[in-house]
């Protein structure tokens, strides 16, 4: 990274801390709190009727829920009370889930546990406890993207892992359990269920038309131009032709790449403003701040890397002031999606909000 | 149906109204609501990204939200408010959802649209307002799965229908927005992305080993005994080995059969006693009502039908009393899933609710 600089620590029962800052702060802060041995690592099973991977991470249960503001975990360490960053202030942190649903394989496991390999990260957008990652400053929206871009290059290299999942939920109507800013990464031992459907479709797709798919799907919003919520020199954001969410948003780099780390500066640079644009337009729709997933599709480490191409997507499930769209019978058990907003419906509000 | 009375009359706008009753009576009340045209059907789209069919029913944002309970449209009419239901009283009842996702083909649509076809309908299991399927009486039980199977027996000759999906939605923090005990169907004319996969799943297991999957599935049930939920003579309880919900228990009958329809009297009459068992426990666990999704899986209308076995699927969202599971980022986007109890465990605790 060239303006950025990562300054890497451990935390005090062994895990990964690293910071990252615009500026070559010196980060020293020990994590004095007392050492406990880390979770042994859980395990996977194979669903029978559908061949999918489930992770069974029953030591997460015990996981910090909704602590008052004094209690955050995510919060710089201002007094007694130690955090999960030891220093007093920070920019962007990110460090190893002290839950986590994949982790490091380990020889403790008996022999014929099927190990849930991969690792879990937390990303810290900000040391001040509100806000998202919208409500960011330009700059520092950048630095998370930073992280996120080396964050992604360096899993890349872990021999055990086939995916990195970087995403934001925001929302207790979505189930976070932390309200500070922050976004997580998950990073699989295998290919996910819906990369694994879009993977066949792009690889038919490519070798139909020798174009990845979602060159085409951008040039096609081009041409309807109806779905298109924002749009700069490198990045375009619509709705999907077959949204599934009443308000779902995916922003693309114009010219493909299959992940982050393989984003050059110049489009990294052009990414927070068209980002912060989106967000505050969603948050205008009905004046509330909206409960989102917000989902960094990227290829898998090792295949695809040629169609399957990087997009940002964001899905709200909430419909109306007051009425959230859940996924029940047909979607849950199916599946198969009921949308109750058109695309073209919802874009045009998107675009309407008065920034 | 050998014990079951089924009387077709027609509602205010023309749907389809059937009572189901165990005892001939005669059902002739006249819905005298002022006529009301029917919305047009909706459209479908294709998802660009996984070849998927997206059901678009802006019609739906309309429909009824939590309404009082004098004013509930599934109670019998009693007075001057009209319900759906124009008798004042009834057992089960079976009509055309109002606000269909999928409803029969049009010639009013522009002919570019890809039209939603299939049927929606709503299964009333009492004309008590309170209660749910499982603190139905036995008998009543009965008459609901003989109306299940009825209409998927008739819904199964429609043409342009692929697949018949028979659930139940339990309590609001699953998205019910009408508290009276019901259940739905929905017709699709395509087959689900989720019995897709299992067709071709259970296709393979069959292709290697000439057994249905769900034969095999029970086989090793009965083998390890431990998620064992009830069992009787025809039917079995089981929380799956790979249970991607913190209580799921899948419910299937010991013979392999492709559909409701194909259900043997004999084996139909047993389900009730399990199915109240089951519901039963799974109140027990935390001893509140527990918001759950009761799915039927049943194999398409014209393929699959040798290799995918019906079974009744519940999956209940409540991890701990006050906590829900959510489908944050893992679940939503990517389609894989994180649990929190280890299925031997949830087992366990079903198993050891004092009925």
């Amino acid at each position: 990274m060239t303006f950025v600089k990562r300054t890497e620590l451990q935390m005090f029962d062994g895990r990964q801390i690293f910071y990252y800052d615009r500026e070559p702060v010196e980060r020293t802060a020990v994590d004095i709190r007392p050492f406990e041995p880390r979770p042994l690592p859980g395990d996977m099973r194979q669903d029978l009727l559908t061949g999918e991977w489930i992770a069974m991470a029953a030591h997460r249960q015990g996981r910090a829920f909704l602590p008052p503001k004094e209690f955050c975990p995510l919060c710089p360490t201002k007094s007694d009370f130690g955090t999960e960053i030891a220093d007093s202030t920070f920019e962007v942190v990110v460090f190893e889930n002290r839950s986590p649903s994949f982790s490091a394989p380990s020889d403790q496991l008996p022999p014929e546990t099927i190990q849930a390999s991969g690792r879990c990260e937390v990303v810290v957008f900000s040391d001040h406890h509100e806000g998202s990652f919208g409500s960011l400053e330009i700059a520092q929206m950048r630095t998370v993207l930073a992280a996120w871009i080396d964050r992604t290059r360096e899993i890349s290299k872990l021999p055990y892992v086939e995916q990195v999942f970087v995403f934001e939920n925001r929302g207790e109507e979505v189930g976070v359990t932390l309200n500070h800013p922050h976004g997580q990464i998950y990073s699989y031992p295998f290919i996910t269920p819906r990369t694994t459907k879009m993977f066949s479709v792009a690889q038919a797709h490519f070798d139909e038309t020798g174009v990845p798919l979602i060159t085409s799907v951008i040039e096609r919003e081009f041409k309807d131009q109806v779905r298109i919520v924002a749009e700069n020199e490198h990045w375009i954001s619509y709705v999907p032709f077959a949204a599934r969410y009443p308000y779902e948003i995916h922003t693309a780099p114009k010219k493909f790449v299959p992940d982050l780390a393989a984003l050059s500066d110049e489009v990294a640079d052009a990414f927070p403003s068209i980002a912060k644009e989106v967000l505050l337009r969603l948050d205008g729709v009905f004046g509330i701040p909206m409960a989102y997933i917000a989902a960094w599709h990227q290829a898998p480490v090792r295949t695809g890397r040629d169609v399957l191409g990087l997009h940002w997507q964001i899905t709200s499930i909430r419909r109306a002031p007051g009425k959230l769209k859940y996924l029940a019978g047909s979607e849950s058990a199916m599946g198969a999606f009921i949308m109750d907003v058109k695309p073209e419906q919802s874009a045009q509000q998107l675009r309407d909000v008065q920034l």
